[in-house]
């Protein structure tokens, strides 16, 4: 397993040793989110393209380059790996080369969460920590009480009140103390923060803690092995808080230092018209992201006040990316298309991407020799009631096969 | 890929040629299922435990005893090679020796059921088939709709007409026709029955077209390979219409027959307290099962009248196995104790399963020198409001460090 070597602050590049700081950067504070780096050089002694076809199909296969020393620290839930499909009819419709789909769904609890929880759940026995934290009431929290179920650990998961009972009860199956905090999100996250710095709890935020990006970043080493490292020329994800899409380029950044890739895929952020602070800095070339308001369907990405914004940022502008907005409808009208087109059955902020995608293509903005990949980042079974809002509707029948053969015969074979 | 060789009845043991029937035994009509037979000495011949290592993590890793020829027609979702854990903590606590989980709701749609429409849709694209049907509110149909989808095949679901309309949204998301039927599920059943005849489609329905069982099947040869072909002493599995724990009994027969393993598990079947026609037949010693009530929280196996008691019955005796009944409070409560203890959150036919185990372990029906398996056919993201049941319940809190720790101390910790 890896053994980080170096933190560096990712807006003024100061340098920390590892254990000299745990969260982010003390002279920039929670803007000065760090990134983790190892001595390559060693790595790719034994993570070779050669050792990797002989490992078992998790993200663990990329041990050398994730901040966990011990095995007996890594949970049993088997996670990463998710599929990546080829999708070739998609790629002509659309008019471009090659198109890929990466199904984070699969995983456990059913989102890219998982990948940042099994690290963030490794790291906390690591540190013989016995509790973790975090405000949330959606995937991130799902995904920590199910890693810290098979870890051992306590779990507390602040919520505001208002959170849907069903995301709360996914949290009480799995064990967490959940905390329904009188107020709106920011009161959550506020009593979470306090409570997690009382009782010295370990803090499951990936914008604040540089290792569970670390997790994220497995996606685009997966990505990069399952496309033989020749990864596709430009790949869509939707952005909340900026975790995910930092953690893709981190993941190609690694890939890039090790030679198991030779160029960069140009990393494409989707957001929501209703949430786009990220998008707007982007667009005027404004240094820092300006919060904003929040207010979309793709409920795992309604963040007006992303704290991830700078790796964000540098992921889309060092990879010469770009950034488009989608609205709801085009959010929840993905749903239904990538499901039908490619199997994958995505939450609205994961359709979000494949939204971002196919209005790209419509204006023209993609080139037809381009290999486009898209991350859908949860799993559609999360949130039935959006996907109902575009799904179409069933026929009514009588049970008599000569009224119903009638009726479908008048409608010319729906389907 | 394989070469199906024989076609046998269950009941009767008349033996046709593959092409000669496709569904049922014509003698002994519905009731009459049929087992799937293959040139055994044959499929060893490529069929090796060598030969696996090398193969892609899928259930089609076993295509030598699979009845698909072409890899062409072989749909793209990636199914099957679901995770085996091993917890050896609910082993201590239930006093047996070995204690696995098979997590089978951790394939595409979500549950068992994606094994045999995986093998259902391949095998209609080699028929040449362009359309398959079910009757099914349920998993099954789900599954068919999204194998469907990207196999590029029309799907008419039938369902009656008070099916759960987040049920229908999975549906109509895939693209399926859904068929609201006015009545019943007999009624959808029916139609269903006699819209395939006239139509010609292709009959999704596992107790009636014997390839589909061949799909579930490899449910049992994941479980020996991932045993090191040293499979568990006992296996537990819900059982509804007979098929799933039909299909682990012949995945089991066929590695008996090649060679892989040396022993069969006793295979114990569960089933609820409200719907328990086989049980009852099993305990009673009949040859035939009597069709009774169903009424039960778990939608799954909410079978009275199972179409494939024949091959229940017969994995239960053939193998010395038990059969048990939990009731919905049983299976209600094995949920959370599931997921907090091996991370797996089942729907409540899947934690049926470990309810049953839970209740064998308890009255001292097990041995202490067992080495048992739980298959959790199901995903728990399928059926939300049931798991919220028994779930606990969340804190509620003000916003106030203070006033929360003070009450976190009042109430010693939680967690």
């Amino acid at each position: 397993m890896g053994k980080p070597v170096e933190l560096r602050c990712v807006l003024c590049g100061a340098s920390y040793a590892p254990g000299e700081v745990e969260y982010t950067c003390p002279k920039c504070g929670l803007d000065g989110t760090l990134d983790v780096l190892y001595d390559y050089e060693e790595a790719a002694r034994t993570l070779t393209a050669g050792a990797l076809a002989g490992r078992a199909p998790s993200l663990w296969r990329y041990g050398e380059i994730l901040p966990v020393e011990g095995e007996e620290n890594i949970p049993s839930l088997s996670v990463g790996w998710t599929p990546y499909y080829d999708c070739s009819a998609l790629a002509e419709e659309y008019g471009v080369r090659e198109f890929f789909v990466k199904d984070d769904g699969r995983n456990p609890t059913g989102s890219l969460k998982d990948r940042a929880s099994a690290v963030g759940v490794a790291r906390a026995l690591e540190l013989g920590q016995r509790t973790v934290a975090c405000a949330s009431t959606g995937n991130a929290a799902s995904s920590l009480s199910g890693f810290a179920a098979v870890g051992r650990l306590k779990s507390f998961i602040f919520v505001p009140e208002k959170a849907p009972a069903a995301k709360v009860t996914q949290l009480l199956v799995y064990g967490a103390t959940v905390v329904l905090v009188r107020g709106d999100y920011a009161d959550a996250f506020r009593l979470a923060t306090a409570a997690i710095e009382k009782y010295g709890w370990y803090n499951r935020n990936c914008a604040i803690n540089p290792y569970l990006v670390e997790g994220k970043k497995t996606c685009a080493l997966e990505i990069g092995e399952q496309s033989g490292w020749n990864p596709p020329d430009r790949i869509f994800i939707s952005v909340g808080d900026g975790c995910c899409i930092g953690g893709l380029h981190k993941g190609f950044s690694d890939l890039m230092k090790m030679g198991f890739i030779s160029r960069m895929p140009k990393i494409t952020g989707v957001q929501a018209e209703g949430a786009k602070p990220i998008l707007d800095a982007f667009k005027s070339g404004a240094e820092r992201v300006m919060f904003g308001p929040a207010d979309t369907v793709a409920d795992s990405i309604s963040v007006g006040a992303p704290r991830n914004w700078a790796k964000a940022l540098r992921a889309v502008r060092e990879t010469e990316g770009d950034m488009v907005a989608v609205s709801d409808a085009e959010i929840l009208s993905a749903i239904p298309e990538l499901a039908r087109k490619t199997g994958v059955f995505g939450e609205p902020a994961g359709a979000a991407a494949f939204a971002g995608f196919r209005k790209m293509a419509g204006e023209g903005r993609l080139g037809r020799k381009e290999r486009v990949a898209v991350v859908v980042t949860g799993n559609g079974l999360k949130d039935i009631e959006s996907a109902r809002k575009s799904a179409g509707s069933p026929i009514v029948s009588e049970p008599d096969i000569d009224r119903f053969s009638a009726q479908l015969e008048r409608s010319g074979f729906p389907c």
